[in-house]
């Protein structure tokens, strides 16, 4: 089969590999017919998360077909239509048992962490992918919703609301502060509404993103490049500050923003991945009585996204802005690299 | 009559001042019969806190008796002996309704700040004290309750619970560590067992606290001077780290330690008071799982505090280590400013 | 003055009474400018609820005009135009200071309940009217807001949120029945999205009242008098039943429905007014890891209520179906117990 | 192999039967060292409970050693000492994924159950037995823990504080009822102090098992068959009624007591097995803002529970009051059935 294989830093291929096959009875084989590319792939592309070994298949997105079920596996069949979690967890384990999935202790040649695919194990960027735990790991699909929905469930849709609002605490009437419009801040936005925020205001320093906001639930725009963001915001809320905000960027800058929008007594939520450390102003925040959270995704909620694609109460169809096929996944790459040029949110590479 | 009275950074008397006197109908005289020194107060007193104008009357714990109230005071007569909590709170605006009295907008001289005495207006080291808000910031005592654990109730007892513990999140069998064994530290491992902590761990790098936090309701303490601190706590929790990190010192390296010391999908608590930014290693936590929470407290717990005092099941005697006359309020303060020689925790000043 | 006074059991006029005067430094009187009629109140009148004594003026939501504030008012001045809750709250008891204002301690006449206009002190159905805690139990209404909006404010939209709602944990992504599709029921459709409701389902043995219900948000609807109302609503359900059941009418049939319609996990929140004991059917319940809630009012979500209402994101004025002014109070009355044939849902009354 | 085996109402008998084997590659085979009788399993005997069928091996609780496990067994091995839990949990059925383990839909023989032990398969009352789902169902023993211990958190410790302590919502400083003081009952007052509980009021017919009561973490004991109960308990809280009623008997009077006991505001656990309806007097407790939970255990705690009995913070080995081999099992019966009379809590049978 071919597969989207990490040479090291800066080096990839589309390329001929072995087919996986099933390696413990709790493992499923599924043919992948719609895969995405996230900017974590990019992040590993330039050598900086030096756990991906050269010879890596890369991918964490996708949906398919179950071809091949091991003796363990007791609630799917072949030849289910299935999304595939970017997260695995065996369900059983310290953590698994508090809906802890993102540190799942199963043994898939990990450690501690639920994320494998295209890091610790071989990922789904490729014509067949092995999945652990497939009870846990995989969702069967209603006919209702397609792949390139169904594809937006893998992990921006329930990484921005698991790590955003959830963990954020958005409530009714909230203002929600998100700071970064890319994928994963308009899956923050879109999903704010289903814990009633008041308002959701999107800050970016991309007036198309901006734009792009307003269709995924912004209720205000502030283009911080060109004006006084704190102002505007804290003039939205009488002085006080949002109730949370909600930080999806991912850079020193972006963080200390959402800190400084926040009200005593409301939330920061950090849904970037970071590089680098930031300065925590303790000296002005310890009398605030405010609380900041932050965290890989559980995907505990992909059941009920998934049912609210289904009852197109989310329009994660949205996020699909250009499509290719796997003979064309490096022009994929290509266009979600230059996302400020393209306009790219998610890029679908389909069969 | 006499007060502790601020004259500007390094420089207080104890020396007559004019009695207070009813300013608003909401308002309470209460004579002071035992008062006490915070960390806070020395802070103060350094000039670490400009919004403190020289001729201020210092403190903000107390335990007296009702001398004069207010023509709207509802639930308070003359004769009452009474806890003064070191927050006021009006108990209608918008954050006292949502319970975050620390931050009460009522118009006490003050703007969203609930801790207004020995800081915005005059405070509790004085023979009297006029009371803002009296129906929501006094507390009858009951005759079980003698005044020197009543004064714990104030400020560190419930500081410890509400900003360590309950921010903290702390659950049945959590094994929880406490960055710090001075007095708030020490309420905090008071405390932890109220939510059914199974494991708490203190650090410090005196050995005096450290034997007194055995008291307190230690059950493993760590002399991080002289082991390696964090090998010693990941040790007893089969290397994941402790369910809740509860800082209570108030520099960049405590905060640093307590961050390095939880497991993913645990929390920590900061309790200390910080004069400094401190560096967040989001290119390491953001992945983690953990939320960070920080505070002024809120004294909606001093009611229940109160009680498990009555009944026992809270030794806040245990605090007061020195006790000294009014007259000799300065050599109070020269006691508790050397704590590290003198062992002082709590020193009360009584009538 | 003009106001409705009960006159024992069947009995009521409007008739000329002395105007309410300031009893207390915490009091305030309002200008009533729109008022409306409960349920309640007709059950007052068929001389159920025996605490309320002739004499008494009736009445317990309202929209009007400060016209003199007591000397411990803080937040309110003559002339601001205001919103009457249907609950008094001290503020400073036991009770309010941990949000359970509907059993507020405050000693106005009444003993351990919140509710007291047109129960055990008078009523808002009247040209004027005296609030005690004003500050805790009036809020300044916004120019957005309207009396006709903001009066469903006064009880039935925090009623059915609260209560319904709230007290039911709806999430994101829930099945919800409500069992009665009356004004507190549409209240409980109307806010259930507010915590991102999946489906609402209204049950009712009226036509019209069903019709009405879509436009409260009603995703379908049951017409319990012509159809297996149970079979329908599990097989929404893959048979397994609803995550939240809402009663809303008050008799034993409705509620051993919503009992009959919920999931094991989920809850069943009353809302409704009782007259009689209901079977529990225990013997088939405690393995059904349910739970039951009931209760009255809080108001503590008021404000947030009245920021959505300003918002239009809650369209308070859809439940206003008749105008009348206070000289036709009688006739607001007849049509207001004749809601099957009019169709009224609330009745206004406006100066 | 021996084991007890139900043969009919009133028939039951101590006899040779087939040894389990493995159906399923999740399941284990455990040769059972330690079990011990439930009030329910008496329930079966006498006919109550027509799901289980004569033929069928009685018993739910055990502690033994793992003999054979199936080939998707990822967390165990043969000669691993274990705790059996009366609930099997698949892990990822809807139901697992939320923690209701008590209603796992997973597939073995039973539908939406997960108690199944000695109900809808073979018991633990046996030499050996087959547990499905081994890697959700068994937990590994740590040597400080020993089986008269361990074979308490079966069933009765995660039973009452699941059910009693956790869904009665029981925080620092609560006042708790618990009516009833049978072994599920204790099990509530053992474990209500891991909520901080400040009084645990006792409640039952029998002095002997008030004198146990102490034991078990009881502040104070009632003997309702002697005295004015309700008045007692009420005068303890000012009239006002306890925080938390847990009704551990499961008859009608007794839940009727318990609803009785709460004061507004607070909460009623069910934790009794319920043979008959009871009245729910909606028309006095509309008004209360009351909850009233009850359900199935799902032994989410067991791992909690585990490490505070290794910790010995939990006393279990005081349940422990008659000790029988496997061929004195039905004298274990007759012992248990008559508790009144020979004081039993939990009889233990052992190899």
């Amino acid at each position: 089969m071919k597969a989207l294989v990490y040479n090291g830093p800066g080096e990839k291929s589309w390329t001929e590999v072995p087919k996986p096959v099933i390696l413990h009875p709790t493992d499923a084989i599924v043919r992948v017919e719609t895969t995405t590319i996230c900017g974590t792939d990019l992040h590993i592309l330039k050598g900086d998360v030096p756990a991906v070994q050269p010879g890596r298949i890369l991918g964490h997105e996708g949906v398919g077909t179950v071809v091949e079920v091991g003796s363990a596996v007791g609630t799917l069949s072949t030849g289910d239509r299935v999304l595939i979690s970017c997260i695995k967890s065996c369900g059983h384990c310290a953590n698994c048992k508090t809906g802890l999935y993102s540190h799942c202790l199963g043994d898939e040649g990990a450690s501690g962490i639920g994320w494998v695919f295209g890091h610790l194990i071989d990922g789904t960027q490729a014509e067949f992918v092995r999945v652990p735990y497939a009870d846990n790991s995989l969702y069967k699909l209603p006919s209702e919703v397609d792949d390139s929905q169904a594809v937006m469930l893998s992990d921006i849709l329930p990484t921005g609301f698991e790590i955003g609002v959830r963990y954020g605490g958005v409530k009714p009437g909230d203002v929600v502060a998100v700071v970064g419009a890319g994928p994963v801040g308009l899956a923050a936005m879109m999903t704010a509404g289903l814990y009633g925020a008041g308002e959701v205001v999107a800050i970016d320093i991309d007036e198309g993103r901006l734009e792009k906001a307003k269709e995924f639930g912004a209720t205000s725009v502030v283009l911080s490049s060109a004006e006084d963001w704190r102002e505007r915001v804290l003039s939205m809320t009488d002085g006080a500050g949002v109730d949370v905000a909600i930080e999806a960027v991912g850079v020193p800058e972006t963080f200390t923003m959402a800190v400084g929008l926040v009200r005593p007594g409301g939330s920061v939520a950090n849904v970037g991945v970071h590089g680098r450390p930031v300065d925590l102003h303790l000296e002005d925040l310890w009398i605030r009585n405010i609380s900041i959270s932050m965290g890989l995704v559980n995907t505990d909620t992909t059941p009920l996204l998934l049912r609210l694609v289904a009852q197109k109460k989310l329009r994660a169809e949205r996020f699909a802005t250009h499509h290719f096929d796997f003979e064309h996944i490096m022009d994929a790459y290509e266009t979600f690299s230059n996302a400020a040029q393209t306009g790219a949110l998610k890029v679908l590479i389909e069969r």
